[in-house]
């Protein structure tokens, strides 16, 4: 096997970039775009990094994204927004949705904002840590597609469906929680493919509905992905079905199975709550820490070597790529620099 | 084995009544705390329903439980409320904490209730299914006893700390989803060993953290339960962070561990949203109805008849025990009978 290239997470930002500006987007929300996709690669979510940046592009040309839509505001009373982003590009539609989502929580202590008519809008947690830095508390859930299966059904009829959840807790890394509902998100099960390697038997079930652990078992007519728990699999369905009803119904969106929802597109729910509206921030801040070392603190369990908390992964992850650069597959990479070289961007110089 | 005794829902709700005034709790109190009781047993949570009793009135007798107690409010802005309960009754405190977040999210959209020094509250879907009448969603989180180990650890820090949401959907049964984040909740645990049955590999851990399906494991000093996800038990984990940030440091009531939270005691948090300030009532509830029959007609897995949606089950069974009464495991109703004898109360003449 070939070497994978090794790219610095500033270069390939600057090209991301560089390519969405050529194909229409404006430098704004490029960036936006870019900052998204590179820092899911970062924190070692390459499913949710640059993989989406050619299907992006791809459908930019098929006028599934439209680079020049404004984003409606359909409702906006003191503590609810609801938004059109009118297939704009996700990642600008959903920042937008946290600023204003922050933004009323600290006027008025807690606030909803739904989101309608959003493309992909790729690692949710990129938007719930903004809240952080205003010490409030979001809590973001995204309907998605799939497939996934209901618990003790086979119909590949639920998506992935996440939610994230981000909390002041003046620790470093940041305490965010950021999950699929399913056992993993579909481009874990890739992944396992891509490397040769088996899935654990509790991810998938085949076309007959029985438990598989071969990761060529996934995909559209083939098996399907669990839902989160295991041999308690309907919690993860019933956080499932939250999700695809205050993603996809509530905003008007659409659920994971309309057709209102375009591929890849999400709808979203977002829920601030400002911390210093209830309790002293310092003090909750504190007490959050104090409950971080308690658990870190704890005895491991064979085969564990120290407890790790929601956001600390992927940290790890993200200080080690950000030093040594993000492994790019060859044939991904190919891609990239194929959709550069139409667009007249040479990719030895661009950073 | 002997047969265990079945109650009318009807007589065992007056009992429990009775035995509650007669210890001092006033009628209306009494009232809410045994329907809480006695709704648990309908719906075949045994482990929250009247086995809790003989706790509850001894916990009075120790002063843990002020059955006069008043709840204080503690903030009161147009969307968010914080309440002291004082060390009432958690039925009590938890049913006026809905009620409040129910009529402030009718007035702004969104409401957030927070809840310190409430004692237990015993199952959240009593109170979450109240905003449906209201057309109103309802988020609650309880921060709660255990033990339960973090995901890699063993130490008994965690709460079982659930999570119930509540969805207006104009469906019966209603759609309500009330789920430990813990694999399951401690009293199944007990059920299976009464039962004398061993539970599946993923629910606990011995005192080395090593996989067990002994149920007599289970408690403190031994073993302990896991986190909801079998082999990605770290989202579990990171929604029980949540649940124990949110309920207990948000609301002062003191995380899991903490001696501010008296044994049994929950801090809660509220969210509730009013439906129809975001969208057409009508249309969310036809939506989330066809949804729901969407997930129903899915095709299911060997081992499984049919795929049921969550509240489900549990009406299931409240059908069938409103009709054939409810068993009371031998010991237990000693005990009730007991108690009853000693406030002067015939147990054959109370319904």
């Amino acid at each position: 096997m070939l070497a994978l290239p090794r790219l610095k997470a500033e270069y390939l930002n600057s090209l991301c970039s560089e390519i969405l500006k050529r194909s229409g987007v404006s430098e704004v929300d490029a960036a936006i775009v870019s900052e998204n996709l590179v820092e899911a690669n970062l924190k070692g979510h390459d499913s949710h990094g640059v993989l989406l940046l050619p299907t992006y592009v791809a459908r930019i040309g098929q006028g599934i994204y439209d680079v020049k839509a404004k984003i409606d505001i359909l409702l906006d009373s003191p503590s609810i927004t609801l938004l059109d982003g009118n297939w704009g590009f996700g990642q600008v539609i959903a920042k937008r949705a946290m600023e204003m989502a922050i933004a009323k929580a600290k006027r008025n202590g807690i606030s909803y904002v739904g989101v309608r008519h959003s493309n992909h809008i790729g690692r949710l947690g990129y938007y719930a840590k903004m809240a952080l830095q205003e010490d409030v508390i979001a809590i973001m859930m995204a309907n998605s597609g799939g497939p996934v299966a209901p618990y003790g059904g086979k119909s590949p009829i639920m998506g992935t469906n996440p939610i994230c959840v981000a909390i002041p807790s003046g620790t470093f890394p940041p305490l965010v929680l950021d999950m699929a509902t399913s056992v993993v998100a579909g481009g874990k099960v890739f992944d396992r493919r891509e490397r040769g390697e088996k899935v654990p038997g509790d991810w998938l079930i085949d076309h007959q509905g029985k438990p598989t652990t071969d990761p060529a078992n996934y995909g559209p007519g083939k098996g399907t992905l669990l839902t989160l728990g295991g041999s308690v699999g309907y919690k993860g369905f019933g956080l499932s079905l939250v999700v695809d009803i205050l993603g996809g119904i509530l905003t008007g969106a659409g659920i994971t199975v309309s057709k209102e929802r375009r591929p890849g597109g999400n709808g979203i729910s977002i829920i601030c709550i400002d911390t210093k509206q209830i309790t002293p921030v310092e003090t909750f801040k504190q007490k959050t820490k104090e409950l971080i070392e308690i658990v870190k603190r704890s005895d491991t369990r064979p085969g564990f070597e120290e407890v790790l908390v929601p956001g600390e992964p992927s940290s790890r992850k993200e200080i080690e790529r950000f030093q040594n650069g993000i492994e790019i597959p060859e044939s991904l990479w190919r891609k990239i620099e194929e959709i550069a070289e139409e667009l007249g961007i040479d990719t030895k110089s661009t950073a």
